[in-house]
């Protein structure tokens, strides 16, 4: 028996979730917020108390060892030595990642390296490994990639349409994003339906503020809808998804923007559903609002649309499909998304099961016994896999 | 009996046909290329006869001045007057232009306004209109939209998820293309098939150097995959398709442009099938070389598989699909390529006649009898719609 900790650290967060293994016991978990800037917080939920403080958290060490020090008071751990290990969620592992890696200094290096592909991410993950390797020096560190899942694409669904080159010499390729998610949650789904994995096909949809859908052939990740980054695919929260590369440049001139960035940065941070709409983000704001507001309900009508064009390509490309699993904020939690995507499903003969689909962030068979299709509700944990991948690799738990 | 002219001016050409009508006759056909250019050319076709001479052609004026003069001194016409209309094919129309148009001022005048959505194109098209309008003053000129054709789709298929102010202040939407193709394939592949369109829904696939697919619902375009501008959809032979907006980011640093239209440049006429394959353009290159080049054999794979998604996604959206025509170069022409397409469309039930599939550029039906699908082959025919358009419109022929 023993304490693994999952940590997300993100550019001014810091999550954790600290399980028991192998029982898989979640003990407590927290996080850290506005890390670095003025106004931090420090939230922690134990035994079904959540208690948040407002403190100056001025770097990832600092909030390591608060972490630490807050887990030993409140009697959580009786030595910070119980923590075994620790596995880190990093954004980019490129190509050389397929796997997720015991944290090594190449390995490190390698993550740093990898920044490239991920600037807001990877330099502040490995930031987070370095901190606990400090304060934590007997444990083992663990890194699980988002991309790693999709390593396994083959070569005609992960390459762009210019020069090779480019791919050669600059990693130009389609790398996708919530691999630790859609491995969970196929992988849970196989289970749940007692068919493996392998001998179905299957797609996967996260959809939370960030979504993506991937396409699961021979058991391993085939297409996802996010690319070189988090940017492409479906219509997100404040992300555009895909786009004419046109529109870009064109946007740039209007707009009176000299650095691409800052278009990328309006592209990631204020379109998506809160771009259409006008109003929120949140997909609940926008299903309260779309009578009254024509541009919520247009929001939702894209958002719907660029899914279900997803789903047609996919099953294009594998040839059809057997199961499709939501998951993540919305695909857990909105009753009224998965039903308006699956009303649009019925030339794969998709039906839903009406009653069952209400239901909030529960794992179930949302299908119609006579749907062609299996769908289910799968909430992700992608904590989870990240302990669980630190304990195989490591040898605990 | 009238003669109608049908004239396609690109930047550095002028493409002619000329039509009797209402026989609908293609009586003499031409072109001049590198206009404005050292080295141009002027070139006919008439009675099965070539010409083609190098003199030196400096404006679309001289150019329509020696296209008038050589139809008279070769006998084609026995007096300039017998041209009673000239249809233009104009690339934006924006959502102005939701059907062809005679040539007033006042369009003439918005024809030029739109050309902040293809500045290589529509104000070379206004100066051929110009030019025709001058040595031809008693000739109705009428313009002939690629965009109008799409102007039906529904707002959540036209939209990109960006701020949507943007679509209101500068008009960022998709507006498609190759409208013209599509117009006239879907039509005459209705009329093959002895069934009005508005009771199919087909996919119309316009594969040549630029290529676009369009979803046809109820008689009508309902979505299609070029967008904003002619650069976005599937991989075609110098135009790169979908991209992540933040990998032309990417890409810009490591090539070391500060100008995003350098980037798009490359994306426009270095990427696509050229890109990948390092070799050619020329679908025909690649398969002449697909068993000893991999990056042949992998350009020929991407671009079968963005036709399959995209097939698979209008499937989707429309709920079905009844009826596929392929047209243009690739569409006509390439038998290989045709059937690698067909070959992956199992999940519609699909099912290619492969001895009726070894043709080029004749319509047919080429889909097995037990096909669930019809296929088509109906090549296209842009400058014969042009000049319908110009009768109706006129009331000529």
């Amino acid at each position: 028996m023993v304490k693994i900790l999952a940590i997300n650290a993100g550019s001014s967060t810091l999550k954790w979730k600290l399980f028991e293994m192998p029982q898989e016991k979640e003990i407590a978990t927290g996080m850290v917020d506005r890390l670095g800037l003025p106004g931090s917080t420090f939230s922690v939920k134990f035994n079904g108390k959540k208690t948040k403080d407002k403190v100056d958290i001025p770097t990832q060490e600092v909030a390591v060892d608060m972490l630490l020090h807050r887990l030993f008071d409140s009697g959580i751990i009786k030595d910070i030595k119980e923590i075994k290990g620790v596995g880190h969620r990093v954004v980019a592992g490129g190509e050389f990642f397929k796997e997720s890696a015991e944290v090594t200094p190449e390995n490190l290096q390698k993550i740093i390296d990898l920044g490239d592909y991920a600037p807001l991410h990877n330099p502040n993950e490995a930031k987070g490994i370095q901190a606990f390797q400090h304060l934590l020096p007997d444990a083992k560190e663990v890194a699980v990639f988002d991309t790693s899942f999709h390593t396994t694409m083959p070569e005609e669904n992960f390459l762009y349409s210019v020069p090779l080159d480019y791919y050669h010499k600059y990693g130009a390729r389609k790398y996708g994003a919530h691999g630790t998610s859609h491995r969970y949650v196929s992988a849970r789904a196989a289970e749940i339906l007692k068919v493996p994995l392998k001998k179905q096909r299957m797609i996967t949809m996260h959809l939370g503020s960030g979504a993506s859908l991937t396409a699961i052939k021979d058991g391993k990740s085939y297409d996802t809808s996010m690319g070189f980054t988090p940017l492409a695919g479906v219509t997100m929260s404040t992300r555009s998804g895909d786009i004419d590369a046109s529109l870009v440049a064109y946007l740039m001139k209007k707009l009176n923007l000299n650095d691409i960035d800052d278009m990328i940065d309006i592209l990631n941070k204020k379109s998506g559903l809160l771009g259409i709409s006008g109003l929120s983000p949140d997909m609940r704001d926008l299903l309260a609002t779309r009578e009254e507001r024509p541009e919520s309900a247009l929001a939702i009508k894209v958002f719907v649309n660029r899914i279900v064009k997803y789903i047609g390509s996919y099953v294009a490309e594998m040839g059809g499909v057997d199961t499709l699993v939501f998951t993540a904020g919305m695909g857990e939690g909105s009753i009224p998304v998965r039903k308006m995507i699956i009303d649009k499903l019925g030339f794969i003969g998709a039906k839903l099961d009406v009653e069952a689909n209400k239901v909030e962030a529960e794992e179930r068979i949302i299908s119609a016994p006579d749907s062609k299709v299996k769908i289910l509700i799968v909430p992700t944990n992608e904590e989870l896999m990240i302990v669980r991948d630190t304990c195989k690799i490591t040898g605990l738990g």
